[in-house]
């Protein structure tokens, strides 16, 4: 193993294929007749397949959620500080699979992929989908893999509404749902920031529609501000403060539009990176916010969140963070006072935390605890 | 007057203009060699000049605050519900003086302004302003209008830190400041989000580095972008959930990106009116947001917002909302905190409020009673 990957890491890793030939119905009402997802795993299954645990990723993230594709590579995955042998996600215990969402960008069937039938990218003729088609399509990888029914899933923001879906939807194939810095539902709020990220998107004059590939462009400019947009709204305002406060660059204040503050400097460096270095997919951004947006898996239950709940019968553990404001943790004891409602085991715990929303992917060594713990106390001997 | 103008209004009002010849030097160096400001009056000054009022106004505000300049014009100003006969602002009592900033686009001399230097707009080469600037600006006009002190000067968010700087600046010219929604400085996430709406702007291929009107267009789509991330901002997520909640437009869900959700449609339309409608200028926006991002009095005293504090004599009344999280009641208390240190005169009132920060501009009849029971109680039979 190279020398900088660590000992608790799980090393060297290759994504792999599933190809699923199964025609998908979508909730748009469209059709996907086959579609590929890409996806990564990191510990052994074992004899009785019980020891499977599903992540889900949020807006902008992928299936590479721990360790490294390659000895170049400087930065491992995005769950990395949680995924590992002895990490609170415990490869010498479980059977971790993750992969990048149908409709994504780094992979999985989605608008970057050839439309067979015009031989071109599908671009924004790519169909929206919904979490519940997320769940439906992880399903099919859970059966390819043999994977009757999962230990846990677990997922973090838009990922926790996955999980919450898959306890609603396969009750039976989820034995315990580990939902992070969720919620049931958007609110308008919520809807309201990423309506300002769509429309810097589709608003940039690079967007063409969405068919942006064909013109051999993207709408950089629009990604960037999304991404600026986001990130504000992921970090609180008490931890900008203790990182940035009004902290000018060395020169001071120079009148002008170049970066004067120390926040400025970030936000537009993160931005840039976002729109350029990681070339994250417009259209894949845009059905992400909007599958967001969607997400309400009581409207089908005469919007009574204690009646979906009914349908489930996994053990929970739900997890907010204090200074999370995007999805605070009044959002998550919705869903709590929901399953306890239904006499489910449910465990909560509101993590003290300055980092905002992004608290759920940084070190906290409260959370570290008992998402460990909780984990650690899961049966895999016997399959449910 | 016409039949629509009710009769608790200031009724027809005329804009007029103060020319200084006198030069202006500003915070960053560059000197005007002369400025006009656009400014209304409501009510009459009295004989000794006791009865003044000055109104500083927010980001996209301007001097017409009350009243309607003709029998056309169907919506008064934009403090119209605040100023009048037997209103808070009383005009029986008070002559009330509201002038557009330094650097606006209303008729004040701002980038619209023909240069004299180039004939041709100033766009990107007018200055950049301070709230100090600003504070010397309308000191100016009080010497041209004859009023050595103000009874009052009252303003909300920017321009409560205009009635911040007036105490400092000119303690003896103020008996009695108002402050409103506002801070003694910015936090980190309200630079950000100022950045983010700067970068909207400037990164709109139709800005042209700032000298837009040259090229006859605006960068419109980058000012829509800042106007509906400024509404989000100045709503709370509680009001945005009572006015939109999760609606949906009469179709449903589309999957698609026209406007489903109703705050959707609200911001767009609130975005579109701003850039195109309401013509706001581009320099103008950006210009106004980086005097807020400056705006840090305490910055000339060591950072000691109590020392700073030290300089004024004036009365104080400050308010905040409840609900505002982008200038929240914390704010306000560190100035009222700063005030008691020197043991001023201060009165401070939490007023309830779903509002959020638009608030201060709204109907509320707690906020009303407070505001005008103070100025009410203002001596304005002799001179201080």
């Amino acid at each position: 193993m190279p020398e900088h990957i660590p000992e608790n890491s799980v090393g060297l890793v290759a994504p792999q294929t599933f190809q699923c030939n199964e025609p998908l119905t979508l909730n748009c009402g469209k059709t996907l007749d086959s579609f590929e997802l890409i996806y990564e795993t990191y510990g052994e299954l074992n004899a009785d397949g019980s020891n499977a645990v599903l992540i889900c990723h949020a807006l902008s993230g992928d299936h590479h959620a721990a360790g490294f594709h390659d000895a170049e590579q400087r930065k491992p995955g995005w769950w990395d500080g949680y995924i590992g042998p002895g990490k609170p996600i415990d490869t010498n215990k479980f059977f971790v699979v993750s992969s990048n969402n149908l409709g994504g960008c780094r992979g999985s069937t989605g608008p970057t992929s050839t439309n067979p039938a015009t031989g071109k990218p599908f671009g924004p003729d790519f169909p929206l989908m919904t979490v519940k088609d997320w769940v439906t399509s992880q399903s099919r990888l859970a059966d390819h893999l043999g994977i009757q029914n999962w230990a846990a899933v677990i997922g973090g923001s838009l990922g926790g509404m996955q999980v919450l879906q898959w306890s609603i939807d396969y009750p039976e194939r989820v034995r315990h749902a580990v939902i992070i810095a969720s919620a049931p539902k958007l609110s308008a709020q919520n809807i309201a920031f990423n309506e300002v990220a769509r429309q810097s998107i589709m608003t940039d004059p690079d967007f063409h529609e969405g068919r942006f590939l064909e013109h051999n462009t993207s709408p950089k400019r629009g990604l960037m501000l999304a991404r600026m947009l986001g990130h504000l709204t992921y970090l609180s305002d008490d931890i900008m403060g203790e990182k940035f406060g009004r902290q000018m660059r060395s020169e001071g204040v120079q009148y002008g539009f170049d970066v004067e503050f120390q926040v400025e400097s970030y936000l537009r460096y993160q931005g840039n990176k976002f729109a350029t270095q990681m070339n994250f997919d417009a259209n894949t951004y845009l059905l992400m916010t909007k599958a967001l947006d969607y997400f309400d898996p009581a409207a089908e239950f005469n919007n009574d969140l204690n009646l979906t709940m009914k349908q489930a019968q996994s053990d929970f553990l739900v997890v907010s963070f204090t200074s999370d404001w995007r999805f605070s943790p009044q959002r998550s004891r919705e869903i709590v006072r929901a399953l306890v409602s239904n006499n489910l085991n449910v465990s909560y715990t509101e993590v003290e935390s300055s980092q905002g929303h992004d608290a759920f992917l940084l070190p906290n060594s409260h959370y570290e605890t008992v998402l460990g713990e909780y984990l650690q106390r899961i049966n895999t001997e016997v399959s449910a």
